[in-house]
């Protein structure tokens, strides 16, 4: 073990990202002077920041130190890909107390390498401080996109289709399964959790992906979302958001809502109704867009696509047809039971 | 006192940004979507990003959080400004436990926004969240700058003068002087501090300003300096920096190292020496750059411009002449005494 103060910051910096390379063309200076610089051609340069907090984001006890740095890239990558562009660099700042040992960061900055080779971006500054108590992580993601193709939260117009890009509610479940398993084993030490049979929903939980895949189809296709955003609050929460800045209502489809087969038993395990856990639960990481139904050609071929309803007036409200065919008033956070 | 849960995530970041106004014309999209947009037109991005901590970087006891908040924005822009860039745009992250109020957080983004103003640059994103313990802030700021003048840490000559823009020391001996009063106040609650006649570095150590009218000189003086780093960590840290990224040694002349009358008194009740104070205490933030010979009448006329020194072959190390004339060789936390 390795305590962190061994380093001081400069090196402890230098000690973390030396392995880094550069990736993109228009990075002109990275790491290593008082800001990054990026070269630009005329295109837009996006910028999107989260801040993850140990104890409100992730819980230690069941989050590996890896998965966590790439899940911190991911879902800054995620809100660039959401606005239709391409991230090219990040910044990671870190606050962490000195119960950290250089070793513990050694394994959050390789997820955070691991996630910046797979997508292709750099990691071009940050800043490593102490905490009293804990780890704060900050990442800012600088992306690039062409300015008439860009896609905002209030383009929807009435008639859109409304698409999703994965199935939904399984990383919620997943972070479930992780907390009761948790709290199984905090009472009987002895007995080993057995996570394999539900890899998938634990994956999607601890290490999701954006979808980037999806962001070079559409670019593929020549198609421009009306309007996008990233599924991180659940389904609900966005598509509040979406009409909301777009000043439109929207008719939800629960049959064109994707939900895994694992998620769904799980779902029933914990006594939820799977599309609950599909609006309500977090941290899936699809996206949620809408397009001009003329552009219904570009998206048929596409895998991965989902229409899940249509864009309605304001005065229509925000509401979910039922497989049973009842009409429910959406809530930000799930629906109204009547 | 307004819980800071009573107005929601998403409700509070719009409560806290919604008096911001826009004021570049880059900023295509600020609060509000997955991320900002910032237009381009062949300018050079420049990003740069700081976390500050409760308990590390400050201490609620003797921080006004007007002054935390610009103070928080300025120490970002200063390092935009030691790239000769001009910051356009900043995102701030912030989390904050429950101890804290609405209020609170509006005094905090009334300093940002005051910054903002002062500086002419642009909130364009942000995340808030809660904390267990405590207030953590993270600042990236986005600049732009002409490719063939930004100025590294790697440029610097032999031969090359070192200039710095103010006088140094200030901002810690404000520090040293707010700890005194606090752990007076702690063991005698019925004595007031009386601080306005150290008004001058008290407001060094809790509302520094980045120097813009510097880099705007440079700019009007058609000078591009051969090196530049900001002096937050203290004149021989940042000396050190300049000569290792650009393999050159230096020396320092004591005589031209300014230090305002009210930093020398300070230090002498301390029973500091000045000169210590401003090659180790931090925070001050002026700018430590280094020129070509030939362009010296380009700052011969510019106010508050300091010659503290020449740049020297790598292998003549880093060194003190003192006015007493004995050369020491610098330590980057001061000197070595013999």
């Amino acid at each position: 073990m390795t305590d962190v103060n061994t380093l001081g910051e400069f090196g402890l910096i230098e000690h973390l990202t030396k392995e880094f390379s550069i990736l993109q063309p228009s990075t002109v200076k990275a790491v290593g002077d008082d800001a990054a610089v990026i070269d630009n051609a005329g295109f837009c340069t996006v910028v999107s920041t989260d801040m993850l907090v140990e104890g409100i984001h992730f819980d230690m006890a069941y989050t590996p130190l890896k998965h966590l740095g790439y899940k911190a890239i991911v879902v800054n990558l995620s809100d660039i890909y959401a606005m239709n562009a391409w991230p090219k660099q990040v910044t990671v700042s870190i606050a962490i107390s000195n119960r950290y040992s250089v070793e513990a960061l050694e394994e959050l900055y390789a997820g955070i390498r691991a996630a910046c080779e797979v997508y292709g971006v750099d990691l071009v500054g940050g800043d490593t401080t102490s905490s009293p108590k804990g780890m704060v992580i900050s990442i800012t993601a600088i992306g690039q996109g062409e300015r008439e193709r860009l896609a905002y939260r209030n383009g929807a117009r009435p008639g859109d289709l409304i698409c999703i890009t994965g199935d939904l509610g399984a990383a919620y479940l997943g972070l479930q399964l992780l907390e009761r398993e948790r709290r199984i084993w905090l009472e009987h030490p002895d007995m080993q959790p057995n996570l394999e049979e539900q890899k998938y929903i634990v994956g999607r939980h601890l290490k999701p992906e954006a979808r980037k895949d999806m962001v070079e189809a559409f670019q593929r296709a020549d198609l421009v979302p009306t309007s996008m955003i990233d599924i991180s609050d659940g389904l609900a929460s966005e598509i509040f958001h979406l009409c909301r800045e777009s000043g439109v209502g929207a008719l939800i489809e629960e049959s064109g809502v994707p939900i895994h087969p694992e998620t769904q038993l799980m779902a029933l395990q914990f006594k939820l109704d799977p599309i609950t856990c599909a609006l309500s639960g977090g941290e899936d990481y699809e996206l949620l867009f809408t397009i001009d139904p003329k552009d219904i050609d570009k998206i048929r071929f596409l895998p991965d696509i989902y229409i899940a309803g249509e864009i309605l007036e304001a005065s229509a409200g925000i509401r979910l047809n039922t497989k049973g065919g009842n009409l429910h008033e959406l809530k930000a956070q799930g629906w109204r039971h009547f």
